[in-house]
């Protein structure tokens, strides 16, 4: 059997890895500089399988991870969530009142702006969290702290000042695994279907009807323009059943004529 | 009268600023330097109206924009579509031949990838694609130009070396103004609304299904998420009715009992 390897964007220690191992458990792992490379790598087979971050639960979804998913014919075939808990990360021997500067990506800074606030430091804005911990452990910068995952303390031999420093709870980051690999239903599934719906007025109500009738759930609609067509969206839809289930079959199969487009983009076990 | 004043997120020059002008003619502005600070500007009466980027043709909506007009109680009273003509501005007697590296705000500098590639050049992200033109005609930068809009070519004094040179067409960007102002109904016009579906199955389609029973076109349907509570969302609905026809009214009636909360955010004649 083909060893697994799993291509993720960011550096060792980012948040992706983690969910890699998470989802994986402890497998051999492909980093990526972007998300464009990780469908690459699965394309050109330097990987097995990707995980892709789809959704924060404060920020919201991953554009261009959506539209990557139309882009190459992969699949997605799991999901999985992570808690986002950003810790204050420094050389060994620092204290909380030696910081005077912290690292990190924009994002976690503003996440975190009211302890740096507190803190009294100044932010200062880096490619991605993990790489922020990284630099200040090669450059063994002093008065300097990262903000990134505790796994990247471990990783880099930095030592954990302070945990879960976001201003705000509930900050969770939901990612999809693909690649083609086959998986077994599981007790609660999902669907993820793109589609284009046909010109004709009240498109959108009718294809929500062909679920809604058949009591299956819409756990999430996303739309994304159609970049040849200004103002004309192509919609992703998140639905609570399996492409095994004879509800969902019939109610893609009604689709056909309400849609112009339409493609499963992956049916699998839901996050628990 | 008041004196009108129009606050936009950017530098002189910036496209949102040329928006301005389509909208209100030549009017005295307020730049901002974040989207937040131009609904603080309304709030704090420093402007008296202001012009927000919703959306853009190729790259989607402007979450923060959706984000900001839900914490502010400010009406959309208009809308206005600009194409994206992205120019390449020097300092005068610069040739294509001469530039080494070329300035921009990122998503300018990857609209433009292609012809970058071609040229050869190095390309440089910085904050704002007008500011990237300011700082090449201030430092007098040798070697170097700016992605930029034509209005930046001449109020910073510099020359156009090449027009339009984004890889794909249909590059639109659509604004919003808001404040406080009453506007008259067009012929053709628009209703934007916000709101979280009651907590039973097939919410959505129902709330859809006001509009479509009463003939009301859906336009545009976004999703963000609700902070607090995971994996919950709001939806920005744009219908193509006025406030004052009926029909519309009769459709917001019929979602009292269909939605936990509604608001509309403005109705106003469509863009041409």
């Amino acid at each position: 059997m083909e060893e697994t390897i799993v291509a993720f964007q960011g550096e060792p220690g980012a948040y992706s890895e983690e969910a890699v191992i998470k989802m994986f458990g402890e497998v051999k792992t492909y980093p990526c500089r972007t998300l464009s490379d990780v469908f690459e790598a699965l394309a050109q087979h330097k990987a097995t399988d990707g995980l892709i971050p789809i959704e924060n639960s404060l920020a919201g979804s991953i554009n261009e991870s959506y539209d990557l998913l139309l882009l190459y014919p992969f699949r997605i075939f799991g999901e999985v969530v992570l808690p986002v808990n950003h810790c204050l990360l420094a050389p060994k021997g620092a204290t909380l009142d030696s910081i005077r500067r912290v690292y990190s990506h924009p994002q976690a800074l503003a996440q975190c702006s009211e302890f740096l606030k507190e803190l009294g430091v100044e932010a200062v804005a880096v490619y991605d969290t993990a790489g922020s911990a990284r630099m200040i452990a090669m450059e063994r910068m002093e008065h300097a702290a990262a903000l990134a995952s505790e796994r990247a303390a471990e990783l880099y031999g930095l030592t954990v000042l302070a945990r879960g420093v976001q201003s705000r709870a509930n900050n969770y980051t939901r990612f999809y695994a693909i690649g083609t690999r086959e998986v077994p239903r599981g007790e609660k599934n999902k669907t993820v279907l793109v589609l284009a719906t046909a010109h004709r007025p009240a498109a959108l109500f009718w294809v929500l009807g062909a679920f809604a009738y058949r009591q299956i759930n819409l756990l999430k609609l996303e739309s994304r323009p159609i970049g040849d067509r200004p103002w004309e969206y192509l919609f992703y839809l998140d639905v609570a059943a399996h492409m095994s289930d004879s509800s969902l079959v019939e109610a893609i199969s009604e689709l056909s004529t309400k849609t112009v487009s339409l493609r499963v983009l992956g049916s699998f076990p839901m996050a628990t």
